[in-house]
């Protein structure tokens, strides 16, 4: 059966769509600016589980999802769209007020503006679609094609945090019960990630970055797609991964840290690539040289302990 | 509890905001244009069924369902977004080749290009969410808020014929058994509604419409809408309402086919106010002169056999 990402190629080969590819579609506003736009879908089950999110991280979410691929154009948002799919249940509660409670403490800190959207009843599942529109200069929006072979690989962050707390629910954790710091952030970098758009920003104003992807699939998937699209290949460095300091107080094994930090995916950060030397001297606060681009197209090879192995491309896949 | 209108009027209040309450959001693009946004949620079981919908016309019908938004504004279309929530099943047939084949149908005749959107597996029900931009002329979008006593009220089309279609799909006719010729072009009224582009454009172009508002959810309720939000009232006449001729062929007693004109929705034809003779003047083929504004904030009349009744909005609601 064909993945989503098949699917996704076959129907944009189909119909000759040249906007689709990056983490948004760019689109001619005016003389001096660009416009970018994205959507993302989020079910009941499958994206998140009431049984763990509060509403209010729920609505944080679903924009802090498409913020981030604002982030990752290097462009800057100004206006929302929320259509929901609501149980019965769930609308005689007060879920709702409390989804977009959640949804305004993010969106007022970047001032999203919320201009449409839809409710629908379902017999279904809980289902949320978020539609950001953002604004880039013009010609300036970074893509995932444009990474060149000696540019160095840099992500914003800390890696592999998101999935950590993903399995720690997984296991039962809950907020409301008593858990340790450490697990609690886990779990937070997990329900309410925070878009990288100040390191974004920072590298748009400076014209740092060659290319640039978010990363929600995992590491492994989304380095990989900078690859393809640039047809070039990457050597990133095991030890050179920023795990989260509150996975280290825990039981995980360095394979297991690992394996969150190159396919959990959901952190969120940004994976971007530039000169490194130009990119150290802007000293952005929490950026990390994970790597660099190689002529070797379409090859992550990951170092660790002095060996190099192939890495394949395992992040997450809805199909 | 609280009805959909009055939660989407709770959620306006609670945030301010200022761009929801038309048919598309306005957005400034540059000196001389305006952009509209809209997104339209369809579910399966609520807003279609799967088991009388071909993935073609479910794949048109969400398309339709948001040009018929870009025309009430005065607006054409020009790029999308669609997101998908996909049960396995669907996903492991050829259903989506199908959907998308139905909405690039649409979409090629109204120049609208696929720039984006999301797919998302889910254990419930499909949902297909639409989004669409397009533009309009600086300032020149046609409101809801801006009829005036004294102006005409017309409709495009014909009105009740996809609630009458709804109808025959719920009593078992299907598209593909034997079939009269008016019981088939009325579930395709149902099934595969045209949005409104052509008589928007000719209203737009010529300064027509005062306010405008497209049948959604049905006349009583759009009607009310316009009403409530221009702070005028209404009187309109039973015997004017165009009903399809189709309908006039069938069992359908008189007042069932008022009522599937006055509350039946999904007919997206455009609900437009403006001067009388100016609209006839035009010559704009299929408008039907259905009533007047007049100065009784909030009350819809309904002239019927030289009585006079007062029209409650009566159309569908999720909520």
């Amino acid at each position: 059966m064909r993945s989503e990402f098949e699917f996704i190629q076959h129907i944009k080969k189909t119909f000759s769509l040249d906007r689709i590819g990056d983490d948004c579609a760019i689109l001619p506003k005016d003389a001096e600016t660009d416009m970018v736009v994205t959507a993302d879908m989020l079910v009941d089950e499958i994206d998140f589980r009431l049984e763990w999110t509060t509403p209010e991280q729920l609505g944080w979410k679903v924009l802090a999802v498409s913020l981030s691929d604002i982030a990752a154009m290097g462009a800057e948002p100004r206006w929302s769209m929320l259509s929901i799919a609501v149980p019965q249940a769930i609308w005689s509660s007060d879920f709702l007020d409390r989804l977009y409670d959640g949804w305004f403490d993010l969106a007022r800190q970047h001032n999203v503006e919320l201009v449409g959207g839809d409710i629908s009843k379902t017999s279904g599942k809980l289902v949320v679609d978020s539609m950001v529109g953002g604004e880039v200069p013009k010609r300036r929006a970074i893509l995932r094609s444009t990474a060149r072979p000696g540019d160095a690989i840099f992500v914003s962050g800390e890696l592999g945090g998101a999935a950590a707390g993903l399995e720690l629910l997984e296991d039962g954790l809950r907020l409301e019960n008593e858990l340790m710091n450490c697990q609690r952030d886990l779990v937070l970098r997990q329900l309410q990630p925070v878009p990288g758009l100040d390191v974004s920003g920072q590298l748009q104003s400076r014209h740092l970055a060659s290319s640039m992807i978010d990363l929600s699939d995992g590491l492994s998937s989304d380095l990989a797609q900078i690859c393809e699209q640039s047809r070039v290949g990457a050597r990133i460095f095991a030890d050179k991964l920023p795990l989260p300091s509150d996975m280290k107080q825990m039981h995980f094994s360095f394979d297991e840290k690992l394996n969150f930090a190159l396919n959990g995916g959901e952190d969120f950060e940004l994976l971007f690539t530039g000169s490194k030397e130009k990119i150290l001297n802007a000293e952005i606060p929490e950026i990390h040289h994970i790597g660099d681009v190689t002529a070797n197209v379409g090859i992550i090879e990951l170092v660790r302990d002095g060996k190099t192995e192939i890495l394949e491309a395992s992040g997450f896949r809805h199909f």
